[in-house]
């Protein structure tokens, strides 16, 4: 049996090494349009910057050593024009040279990726984008050999703010152009906060709310009409998944425009196959699809893809899209949903935010975090999970995203058993925290108070307390705040008005303490989620003008 | 409601001040023998090494801080003598002054934790545990005033690691004398093999295999006669649950020597409760009764106990024990059962290692990791888990703790969506790689062979094949092995012998690809599981005269 594979990096790589350990005699073709095969493609801005400083080390596999290793035929600069699906058949040509010719299949997976975006604007050719080793080297010849002194980063996603990092670290000034009004979409306004400060603090110029209109000789022009100096622009704003072959052929394409595949990489043409960024996913919280271009995911598909076509029971599970991004000191991670997209979709959660430390307090070292956790607020089902800080973002996140794969509630996070010595974590670590909270919301009743839902409550009467001691209170409050330290609180419950009380503290801990107390005493009394931490954040985040309801929807009533 | 609480460290406090948030007036009263309330034990090692350099960081709450925040009256160096259960009352004894008095109870929360077992030796007087803050004093002020010139750590479980590095760092010279044949009894022989070479390499002398007969002036006596000098002696030897008072009083006392508590912390008295290091806790794997004496299940079991005296539902998980700790450069983390364990038990397993970066390797600073993982053979259920390395090793454990908890399968890792960016693991992280490695072992009916299963193979006639390069054969191999470099072994199949074949290469990843070959045209191989680097890991930490069968009984027929 003969398997013809388009596309030689993550999901197609994958799908060939596998086919082949468990096929030793399948016949397998790759087809690659570019230079390189198998290449890693999330250390490319990483070389750009000279962290990775040797290119070769990007290169994980050349043609001959797969050839050597796994017998694959391995054709690169060799382009699929088109797919004749009667005759299972595909139109190749050799990219130097121009050779056509025809290769047979009797399994065909198409791994083609997806291409960077680049929008219809004048001078727009100027601009580069970094997808490939073509691209990496095309980037750092131009920087050697033109010297640019400044640099525009167009898109604030994944990509853009690591390039935007990476630009930075050759020397040059960056600015940064994005048109939503916060970069990293997968994060709330009140958690990408601190990323706005960590980019700043290193010299990037974020300007959020804007785009590029057209790319001038040495600047780029902004919908605002300002100019920006740029030497280097780079486009990272998205990309869209390669279809052209796919839609060509015939084969279904899913309402997000990626290529529709069923849960075992079917295509519409049982004898085709199609993975990675190209191909649309499922959705594991909403069960609807979704492109999620990632390269974890592509090597998953990649594999099932081998394993259905050797007749392997297997299918994927719906996606959550866990990412990751270091921004200088702070990293940045992210798994399922966030706030903005369950208010858009109408589904009703809990959110918890808190501010913990990545390991014990008394402990040297311990790295300030800021974690949120988004659930389901009648089966407790965890819906997304947001982390922000250094040390120990990366493992909470991969804990919540394992929580969220096994259907764990939100409560059940009270009970992991974490690994735990000083250096480490706490004794109850920052998750099993998340997962006391979220007990405290289940059963007693006693909600919490978003940060946007703040003015609201306010303005509804509620009074607004400051449990925190007089010097933090000193140090900055919320307006309009009274102060009782929560050490003194029981010897001043007769100073309370008679109204709702909304009460804080720093991260939400002895609110939460104040509240029980309070509450317990017969007050009608909540607390504010994340405390003044998550508040300033949130307000940080928001530019004066701007209502609450543009960014969170009005509250239910 | 009046609730009298015995010990006021992890999960006495714990339990005083849940029950405080869930009822502001109920009557909580707390006893605690020694000076201190709510302290840090997990630091104490840390602190005599002047890691924590601050004593005070240590001192987490006082009496007066748990008045003022939770309003509860917190007696030190106030012993209780005995339970009246009859009369609900405890007999209580003031350490200063003799001061004896009774205290009314509706609930009782004991707490007592556990004693450092000192074994009745000569000289024992002498030996130091480290167990309390009181504790640590004495061993400072020790150093500081007698300024010791050598060192005797008697244990080599956690504790006693950790306090062998911190006397390092203080500038002794240490020995450590442990009585099975090898430190860290979590984990089994060839994952601690790393451990030995680790603390040898910082300057601790390791004795395995002996123990203490006598403590003498200035030196310790072995059972195999020698004497080491000791000015210091310290003994970690593990600890013993405190249930004097639960015995005196009749409660009921579990097989393990622990009191015996149901899943909401009730003792046999449904008046008196029972958390922490004193209690009996439900193992996860074969739901036994266990003795782990860990602060954060203290923690929650303290929690849980309150709410179960506030009549709020809730039950406790069987537990896994999921621990770490750090060994100068080496972190060591373990959760689930061990190898040795299974065996002994006579449960079927299957066992799977890999030696994983902590991170994509073309990213700088990946360090080098190795994992085990043991699940059932049957239905997948992960069994237990270890890991030893650096950077990450914390992580992978959590993640395979939370998957334990939440009742994945071994093959379920292959699909976790983990947080990837190359500076925190890999596009297949080494989870997702358990996860592949076990759907292998699931589906393709290829077995692995265990590195102490190789002799008997051997003797049974098995040609042994190194896959590796020609450059790795010579720099060091298995006796007896034919060297085939994976990728010139399709040239080289008529070289082989008409014999059943073990493959290896370093780490087994090699080895899996030339065994899957080898089986697809037709010949009988197998995979020695981790390679190379995990049959010598094996083989180190074995003495020359010792057969694999001691180490894990014969292999099933």
């Amino acid at each position: 049996m003969k398997t013809v594979i388009v596309g030689a990096v993550a999901g197609g790589m994958s799908a060939a090494t596998r086919l082949r350990r468990l096929d030793p005699e399948a016949d397998i073709v790759v087809f690659e349009r570019g230079e390189h095969v198998s290449y890693a493609n999330c250390g490319l801005p990483y070389h750009v910057g000279g962290v990775i400083a040797d290119r070769e080390a990007l290169l994980l596999n050349t043609p001959d050593s797969l050839r050597a290793r796994f017998d694959l035929d391995v054709r690169v600069r060799t382009e699929v024009a088109a797919i004749d699906r009667d005759r299972q058949a595909v139109q190749v040509r050799e990219i130097d040279g121009g050779r056509r010719y025809e290769e047979h299949y009797d399994r065909l997976v198409l791994s083609p990726g997806a291409a960077p975006f680049v929008p219809d604007l004048p001078g727009i050719e100027r601009a580069m984008t970094l997808r490939s080793v073509t691209d990496a080297d095309r980037l750092t010849t131009l920087i050697a050999e033109q010297r640019p002194r400044t640099a525009v980063v167009v898109g604030g996603g994944f990509i853009g703010l690591e390039t935007a990092e990476n630009l930075r670290r050759r020397g040059l000034p960056v600015d940064l152009v994005e048109l939503d009004r916060q970069v990293l979409a997968p994060l709330d306004p009140e958690m990408v906060t601190a990323v706005h400060a960590e980019l700043r603090r290193h010299g990037v110029r974020v300007h959020c709310g804007t785009a590029l209109t057209k790319v001038l000789p040495a600047a780029v022009e902004l919908t605002d009409g300002r100019h920006l100096d740029a030497d280097l622009v780079l486009l990272a704003i998205g990309v869209r998944p390669e279809t052209g072959l796919a839609r060509a052929a015939g084969l279904a394409i899913g309402p997000r425009g990626g290529i529709a595949v069923d849960d075992a990489m079917r295509t519409s043409d049982p004898h085709i196959f199609a993975v990675g960024d190209a191909v649309e996913k499922i959705d594991r919280i909403d069960g609807e699809t979704t492109l999620i271009p990632l390269a974890n995911i592509a090597n998953r598909q990649g594999r099932l893809a081998a394993d259905t076509i050797a007749g392997r029971p297997g299918r994927l599970q719906g996606r959550l899209g866990t990412a990751i991004v270091q921004i200088f000191d702070l990293t940045v991670a992210v798994t399922g949903w966030n706030e903005k997209r369950l208010r858009a979709a109408g589904r009703p959660y809990h959110a918890i935010h808190t501010h913990p430390a990545s390991h014990a307090g008394y402990y040297p070292g311990a790295q300030p975090m800021s974690l949120k956790l988004l659930f389901d607020p009648h089966d407790g089902r965890i819906l997304g999970a947001q982390a922000v800080g250094g040390d120990g973002v990366d493992k909470r996140i991969d804990v919540l995203a394992t929580a969220i794969r096994a259907g764990l509630t939100a409560a059940d996070l009270a009970d992991l058993e974490l690994a735990y010595a000083p250096a480490f974590g706490s004794a109850k670590d920052p998750v099993n925290m998340l997962g006391y909270i979220a007990d405290n919301l289940r059963t007693d009743g006693q909600h919490s108070l978003q940060w946007h839902e703040l003015d609201d409550a306010l303005a509804d009467g509620a009074t607004l307390v400051d449990v925190r001691t007089a010097a933090e209170h000193s140090a900055g409050h919320i307006p309009g705040s009274i102060n009782l330290p929560l050490d003194e609180l029981r010897d001043h419950l007769d100073d309370l008005p008679d109204s709702d009380l909304i009460v804080y503290c720093q991260v939400g801990q002895r609110g939460h303490t104040a509240t029980a107390l309070l509450t317990g005493l017969g007050h009608r009394a909540i607390n504010l989620d994340g405390g003044y931490r998550t508040w300033q954040a949130g307000n940080a985040a928001r530019p004066p003008s701007e209502t609450h309801e543009s960014l969170y929807g009005r509250r239910p009533e």
